[in-house]
């Protein structure tokens, strides 16, 4: 992070990738990532993004560089303010010294821009700081679920040496609890006056907050809020039986002037950092986020396998054998398997 | 076929399946069956349906026994008369001392009831004639696909000395779709006055007819209908592409008192049956067919032994290191994968 390279990472990115047939250095592009050049972080997420055929060398080449970073996941419903909090935090985390790393999710598209253009100018107030990355991923299908990249590029920007990465994204779908199974702690905002997406997102919200955050907080309504949250966790109970923490409620006042309230969270999150870490939570959080990458990946090599498959002769020989009889489809489907 | 018992299998099946933990005798059920007992019958394709443990079993058992069936699949928009218009097939079909069964596609729920009720009520005319097999199948999912059973109990009825099996689905989303690669020869209804769905549903049609059948021809519009088909065949002509068929357009009027036009359509139906035979067309979709379920069969299984994966040592351990940066989420998928 040493060099004055811009940091917007987004636009010299896409085409980058799209560009990137030609053969690509990786071990020079993570070293360089390392040193903290913005364009050798972009060109990796891009890498990873495009699943290039790079994608296997960049995952190996980052491994040993892995796992510096806390994540932290911020989630909640549209129109509470999460791209100003986001920016808060950034702020707050700069100005305690800290390399951040921002992966923005944009659920409205799979092209960016969308709802998500407004935060994104927002956002460049940071432009210009070398020791912040901000990055939007496109979104998967319609219900905002993290593209299956998120993963990696996580994992670019811990190489990166951010101290760091907060993923954004809007609290719908299956989206929040993906958020929750990357980040180390999950931040849930809420709003005054919200009171029916607190109720509709209840079930979701209560189990993957580590901690609430009441932005908004100066308007009418705010202490209701507070009191619904307290409410819900006491009929909810989850958490506490799961190992004694009860996710504190904080609040905030995110916007472009004040960031009332912020360091609050910064503190709540250190707490649950030290909480995470003492009860050896925090490691089992990351197995099992690996557990699940490591599924998924292997899931994906033997479909693709299976892809392989389609119009070999070793299935239209099968094929012929199922329609004279002579073998039925499920040990036709055996004997395909052990030939893969 | 030779015993008098009810042949209406959906009744009794659906309560036998489910109690049915208890060892079943499947070479016993097959002998059954192929004698034409209706129980034996209905019993097979609830064990394929509830993918009972003996489903394995009972497909090597039906294996040797399949592939004499014709096989006739039946679409159309709602409100075609599809189901009168099975009713009537059969009825020909019968006269014609053809051994009948029908697997009836049900999309409106997976728990059979709704839409198709007054169908299968219709459908009691042939209760009590030994010679034809009537079985309502569940959908999977709102588009109204067809089962993942739906292969396994149409072997169920080849088995069992069917000489032809209608398969009866409404014409939606990619139920039309899935119904072509099952039959030798599709059927599409359509009916005069539904000039829009025939539009709507154009694409889609055109590419699974064999035999398009204009029912209600009496109703003013029929004409009309008929010029609406051949002009739309005239801009496709895949099909003559694809082997010099092109689908003939039969008029019907099915009710319960009229077959009028019935005879026709198995006149064409008997002609396509030829068609397929002499060119090799039938052989080839056949084959298709299977190596489309085997390969269904294989991906299911590989994704059963990947949940076996799941908290397992090697996947723990393989978690940890990813955590731990020894290793990344790829190079572990491979060995995850070389240990299944």
């Amino acid at each position: 992070m040493t060099d004055g390279t811009a940091v917007q990472t987004d636009a010299p990115a896409a085409p980058r990738g799209r560009r990137g047939r030609r053969a690509v250095d990786v071990p020079t592009l993570v070293e360089r990532a390392r040193e903290g050049d913005a364009r050798s972080v972009a060109r990796l997420i891009s890498l990873v993004e495009d699943a290039s055929p790079a994608l296997r060398e960049v995952a190996a080449a980052l491994a040993p560089h892995t796992g510096g970073a806390q994540v932290i996941g911020l989630t909640g419903a549209p129109g509470v303010g999460k791209s100003t909090s986001t920016t808060a935090l950034v702020r707050a985390l700069r100005q305690a010294g800290k390399r951040v790393g921002v992966l923005a999710v944009d659920p409205s598209s799979p092209f960016s821009g969308g709802a998500l253009l407004g935060d994104r100018v927002r956002m460049q107030d940071h432009a210009g700081d070398s020791g912040v990355f901000i990055r939007s991923m496109a979104s998967r299908g319609h219900l905002g679920g993290l593209s299956w990249a998120t993963p990696q590029a996580l994992r670019v920007l811990d190489a990166a040496g951010c101290d760091v990465v907060l993923i954004e994204t809007v609290g719908v779908g299956q989206s929040e609890l993906e958020i929750a199974s990357l980040a180390d702690t999950t931040l849930v905002l809420v709003a005054p006056g919200m009171g029916d997406g607190i109720q509709a997102a209840k079930a979701g919200i209560l189990e993957v907050a580590d901690v609430f955050v009441v932005n908004k907080a100066d308007r009418d309504g705010a202490d209701q809020t507070v009191r619904d949250l307290r409410y819900m966790q006491s009929l909810g109970g989850r958490h506490s039986e799961a190992g004694n923490w009860r996710p504190p409620i904080c609040r905030t006042v995110a916007s472009r002037d004040t960031d009332n309230g912020v360091d609050g969270v910064l503190e709540k999150i250190e707490e649950h950092r030290r909480w995470l870490e003492s009860t050896g939570e925090g490691r089992r959080r990351r197995s099992e986020r690996a557990a699940r990458e490591i599924e998924a990946i292997a899931l994906a090599a033997l479909r693709e396998r299976m892809g392989d498959v389609r119009g070999s002769a070793a299935l239209e020989t099968l094929a012929g054998q199922v329609v004279d009889g002579g073998t039925d489809p499920y040990r036709a489907a055996d004997e395909l398997l052990s030939r893969l």
